[in-house]
């Protein structure tokens, strides 16, 4: 397989998606070459991951043409970049969610042109794919609905809106009965917003089923996630972080079928000891911001440095699947009040006060083996900077080896970020 | 009274506010040189600034005493870093409010030793200032109202919290129906626990009093504004700062009689025709982000290259003063209501969308008879860093001539900000 690997082109259905086509038309080779580097190189892989290596090579095409036939069919297709934006009412109106988060350094240029360029690269690698026109994602969805989780998306959206357009939910800072008030009435209205777009109302019935598909799609990744604690590990990190970056942009049926397959061959590989790291390789836990497709430069950093990842904490990460809904509600207000509930319990670092999820950390820590963690922050991003220093103190009080980084997506400082990996990789094993 | 200027010290005071007083002793001297060299060095100054340079010179003295004193009497003596923060009630209930935004480079080392170092300079100023015990405001208070406005802020309280008590209100980041029922909590919230503090109920005729107080101390800064406004100017915009940063820390009711003094003297000026720059000189408006107490560094480059700031529009500035609480309420319920109408009107980029604050800095343009537009972004402050595109392009559609400059306390860029600042004048006058 990894000889054939190649990220496919369609450069008519691109045209037909109003992208720049010749300037796009770079990105899958290269997207091919890094792919190839840092997943197909590695030795043992289960075979279950050939069913993802192909949603990567199918991620400008396939999956591209999926979303654009269900968009010709009238069903919604709906831009995300964040944990927050309640999918399940996606599903229900029949209607495509996709995680759109920017995870390249190939946009940023468009960006910087307009937006400051001290924000989260995050933020100007996905305002750079749509002002560029150069991300079949963005160009296939029918609106954006973006939130107020921090200071550089909320004020980014009001930009956005001018290119594609951008709906705005707001999330509240702080988790009491008047913030749960106020967020109810947020879900309501983007259920609003996507009856609006099919013209039709999201009925019960077809909620209650969004709401199992999802739980179940949850529930398979958080299998996968508790097989992958084993020590020693049945699979890299580096798949594992490619797995749940795919969950945002797969079909959550089709996907939460090909995670419980995987589930069943890493069962059967422990079972036979068949792992892909030895024993007594050093396991590290990685915490903080999420690491959108095709950002796998942490990951690929520590693993090539001979470490296994074992765990993500983070929105692609535990924060994605940790919670499902309790499916108790059985009418309408009910559902949509469980629902809410359940994603008021992400911690995202921009909640205060948000010990929460400094426990979780801890939590995650222990329940995956780790033997330190490497708290990973998108450069600028405020809130999750600063909660670190929260997180710092937790560990040492704890004794867990703590490494706190700061990094964007150019490559300019790798060979840094090797060397104090390294070292703190050989600080664990002394 | 220029020669004999100087911030006067008194360690004894210190010692009892438990302050690094030896630490401390070298600001004043230091504070005196810089407030010799961009206020006392300007010729034809009105009389009625000696009342607010005085208030410099004992800003660590009297001033501290006189809070000190309120707190031994038992009224709350509360921090703040906002003008969200609904100082009628603090007055209401005979307490003193002063603004404890950080504006000194001097502390920023204290704060780096914590927090990241990629976050705003006023936020690293002010913590560093707490941490180091070298701001006897911090020292005097009996505890902080932070808010949720930004993500740094936000997230720094939480840190602050373990040095002085920090009580945080949540701003809502949006001005719907929804959002003003939270924000009408939050500020019962505020008075409760300043009724907390105080041993004893705020009642409607205190709170009624409180909001005639400030009231009038808003309407004596429009007013100040409005003759500053003229052409010529009849005072300078280094002056008008420091008064508009005085505002923050001074006892309102004398305040607003010394406001109101320097207004009769300033028609009186214009009606002399003496002014402190002549016709023709280059009128610039500020607008941005707050400069707290001292931070003059723009204001001081922005004259000394010849031109005159005519309006800042800014928490330090406009924003503080522009809206007054309608007086129509007559139970608690209904002024609560209506303090929060008021405050709500304030159009922080916090707020999402926020196109009133860019009409507002367009009216404050064409009010001030100013030519062109200054946009200072405190350094990583991603709200008003994003907010200043929609600013460009509303001035470039209006053909106004428009500068934006992102700068923090540090000496280092002066030179750049001097020779960009120089250009930007030299355009205007072309």
């Amino acid at each position: 397989m990894s000889e054939q690997f190649q990220v496919k082109a369609d450069p008519e259905l691109w045209a037909k998606l109003d992208m720049d086509v010749e300037r796009f038309s770079n990105i899958p080779p290269m997207l091919t070459g890094v792919f190839n580097d840092v997943f197909l190189s590695q030795e043992n892989r289960p075979q279950g991951m050939g069913y993802f290596d192909n949603m990567v090579s199918n991620i400008f095409t396939g999956r591209i043409q999926e979303m654009y036939d269900a968009r010709e069919e009238g069903r919604p297709v709906v831009g995300t970049f964040c944990v927050y934006v309640p999918e399940e009412i996606i599903h229900a109106a029949g209607g495509v969610c996709v995680g759109l988060c920017g995870g390249s350094q190939g946009s940023i240029g468009d960006a910087e042109k307009i937006l400051p360029r001290n924000i989260c690269p995050m933020v100007k690698s996905a305002f750079g794919f749509k002002v560029g026109r150069i991300c079949p994602f963005f160009q296939v969805v029918d609106f954006v609905y973006g939130e107020t989780t921090c200071d550089a998306k909320k004020k980014t959206w009001e930009l956005l809106d001018e290119y594609v357009p951008t709906h705005v939910m707001e999330i509240p800072q702080m988790k009491r009965e008047r913030d749960k008030k106020l967020w109810v009435e947020e879900v309501k209205d983007f259920k609003t917003a996507i009856e609006q777009q099919t013209g039709k109302d999201v009925t019960e019935t077809e909620l209650k089923q969004a709401i199992e598909t999802m739980n179940a799609k949850r529930k398979a990744m958080q299998r996968l996630n508790d097989l992958r604690h084993h020590d020693p590990s049945p699979i890299s990190g580096r798949d594992m972080l490619l797995i749940q970056q795919i969950a945002f942009y797969d079909i959550p049926e089709r996907f939460t079928e090909k995670v419980n397959e995987l589930c069943d061959e890493l069962e059967a590989r422990i079972k036979t000891e068949n792992y892909v790291a030895p024993k007594g390789t050093t396991r590290l836990m990685v915490s903080g911001t999420p690491m959108a497709l095709p950002n796998w430069k942490l990951h690929n950093i520590i693993e090539k440095s001979g470490a296994v990842i074992v765990n993500e904490e983070s929105c692609i990460g535990t924060r994605y699947y940790k919670d499902t809904i309790s499916t108790d509600g059985t009418n309408m207000e009910q559902m949509l009040e469980k629902l809410t509930e359940r994603y008021m319990q992400i911690d995202c670092s921009c909640f205060t006060p948000n010990d929460d999820r400094i426990d979780q950390v801890i939590k995650e820590y222990r329940e995956s083996g780790a033997q330190g963690i490497i708290d990973y922050c998108l450069q600028f991003c405020h809130t999750y900077n600063i909660e670190a220093v929260k997180l710092r103190q937790a560990c040492e009080k704890e004794g867990i080896p703590f490494l706190a980084i700061e990094s964007d997506y150019s490559p300019e400082d790798v060979g840094q970020l090797q060397t104090r990996i390294e070292a703190f990789i050989e600080q664990i094993q002394d």
